[in-house]
């Protein structure tokens, strides 16, 4: 009896994560340096434990508010207000397991079967896995490196809608590509969007982490009305180095509101009251954590940046947004392998581009959101194990 | 512009939860006795919350093992072989985000567009949910009301099944009505099964809450070989106090455990770290803490019993499993009224049986896992609002 063959085409078309075969490879090696996957290495801090210890102890272990206890939804309300400068009423958010939770949820909502959706490519490979579990088909938008950095040409998106287009995914700024959509791609894309009368999933996730001063990026909502249909995702695993809780939030038109509800009901019946306590002390207090993780992000990009550049070898945008440099070796075509190469001959993890779809494949992801020293090793590591392609073979 | 329109049917058909109006009717109320979810009243045990702070403030707080934690899989299979006397080696769990999770993931995989997955009814109407998000259809099977108690007729049940059928749900101990298959019970379900090359989804999560002095119920794993194809869904909310944490497993033959850690990956990515260490903790240390709460709420059922069917108005089923009261009122046959009714006159909250699918309209849910003072309480409150009719009429 082979059990695969009685399941669901939907469930088995989900692809594994391209990028866990270098992980597994590399995985416990002493002295291994992983920038491979999206997160830092800062544990949380402590003034969002003690939040989620105190609730705990205080017996916040029942069940709870599928869309979030209130307190959440009143500081995230206070966040949104404080960044964008404009009232984001509670009724918008619903908190999650994540914010891979909260795109599997907006899948669910408006992508069916026969239904396809847009991704800009190279692209975190999750949306598409997404996609295809609701049963729907992610269409691949492939984005171009220019000299200026990567570039979303609207025509092109534009030239991809067909009858059965239902969504536009933007993830800006972009995990891997770092491209950061300005005001006016926003409302460009937005056009079409209205247009057809498509959806938008908005992931700006990385929204805090720009590197020209301001603080934040350009998002839908500076160039959309409340109203509009455009879902946003996100989590607080990135701003607040909280990765390891899986806690998110959707945020919606309220209409939506007792669809999300039943659909938190019937995937997790929501979020631990105790984590959603750690989750208001993070919005509350954790601007300067932050803005230090940001400087962090940059200083240690620009380190890794101007390191690889020494090499003469290896081609990327400039620095834009999200923490990650995807890069391309010159005369490296096969980067599965030149990832697991650069495991054993310099300790340090990155992922293959291959990874994230139509357009990646040439490149690697290295995520810069760690500490300096541990990224001016990693780049001393890369260029010896990169090199000029002549040094390296004669070292 | 309507934005429900534009969602998919799947998602506009999931329904609201047939307990949350009377729960939004009567919460906040003063002195309200909350009976209407399946939850206790014990906050979880502190030798849990002390395993789950100390990883927290170890700084497990990064991404970490999609399967779960080794640590919380090898627990599991530790319990189970103490439980079950036989080997049940850790490659078989998956730890989820809660039953729920669970259930979903279980139904993503073997159900999809046009495949019918039977539901012995009165059902937890989550099952059902869950079918239908999956594209799927649920079809009731309805139990009756012997005067032994609720019976699955097994012949009716495979009467039920069709070309299209793919699955059978089968919740024992169940919610709402306590019934408890013997093995006998399931190995006719299983021949079912066999014969037409049906999944399983075993939901077990009240295994422990039986009342006739075995340690467990009888469970699937008694009559069936481990590679067959059944999912068993489990949860630590309701052993070990655990509702508000989220946190539960699925069990499954190891064959499929790379398409799970996917559908894992592409819904929640992940339990935190930390609160995998709790249920460690749970698993390894809470057998004392299970034992009284199956005592506590076999005294709590027995008073609760005794004291409606002193009313001469009220029948049920002799008390087998699971924590619940599944009770008929003679005279009453709008329950959704008599339980706002009651929240007016008795300030207790109970479920309408019309949350629970075909067979459950006539019937009231009221949990009866709390302490014994407040289910006393309950009782005599429940008492005086049904009293005999006349007797109601003329206080």
């Amino acid at each position: 009896m082979n059990l695969l063959e009685g399941l669901t085409p939907e469930a088995l078309a989900a692809p594994a994560s391209g990028i866990v075969e270098v992980m597994n490879y590399g995985r416990g090696r002493p002295g291994m340096i992983p920038l491979w996957a999206g997160e830092g290495d800062r544990p949380t801090p402590a003034f969002i434990m003690d939040a989620a210890i105190a609730s705990m102890r205080a017996g916040e272990t029942f069940y709870t508010w599928q869309r979030g206890i209130p307190e959440l939804r009143e500081a995230l309300s206070r966040y949104h207000q404080r960044l964008y400068g404009v009232p984001v009423p509670m009724e918008r958010f619903f908190v999650t397991g994540s914010g891979m939770q909260s795109v599997q949820i907006a899948m669910r909502m408006i992508a069916g079967a026969g239904d396809e959706v847009l991704v800009p490519t190279p692209a975190w490979p999750n949306f598409a896995a997404a996609i295809g579990i609701a049963g729907a088909v992610a269409v691949p938008v492939p984005m171009t490196l220019e000299p200026s950095g990567w570039h979303l040409d609207v025509d092109r998106l534009a030239a991809s809608v067909t009858p059965r287009t239902r969504v536009i995914v933007i993830n800006s700024p972009a995990n891997p590509t770092g491209w950061t959509a300005s005001r006016d791609d926003l409302a460009a894309i937005l056009a079409v969007a209205r247009r057809h009368g498509l959806w938008i999933v908005a992931d700006e996730i990385y929204g805090r982490f720009v590197y020209d001063g301001s603080p934040r990026a350009a998002s839908f909502r500076d160039v959309a009305d409340p109203d509009e249909r455009i879902l946003y995702i996100q989590t607080f695993s990135k701003n607040w180095a909280m990765t390891g809780w899986r806690i998110g939030w959707l945020e919606a038109p309220p209409a939506l509101g007792d669809v999300i509800e039943n659909l938190i009901q019937y995937s997790t019946s929501g979020v631990a009251a105790f984590m959603q306590r750690g989750a208001v002390a993070a919005l509350d207090e954790g601007d300067a954590f932050i803005a230090e993780q940001v400087a962090a992000a940059e200083r240690s990009g620009r380190i890794v940046a101007e390191g690889l550049s020494a090499t003469g070898r290896v081609r990327f945008a400039p620095m834009a947004g999200a923490f990650y440099l995807f890069f391309q070796v010159d005369g490296e075509t096969d980067t599965r392998r030149l990832a697991l190469r650069l495991v054993d001959e310099a300790n340090v993890g990155i992922a293959p581009g291959t990874a994230f779809g139509p357009g990646g494949e040439a490149y690697l992801r290295l995520c810069y959101g760690r500490r300096e020293e541990d990224i001016a090793e990693a780049t001393r590591r890369l260029v010896a194990a990169l090199g000029a392609p002549g040094l390296r073979r004669s070292a």
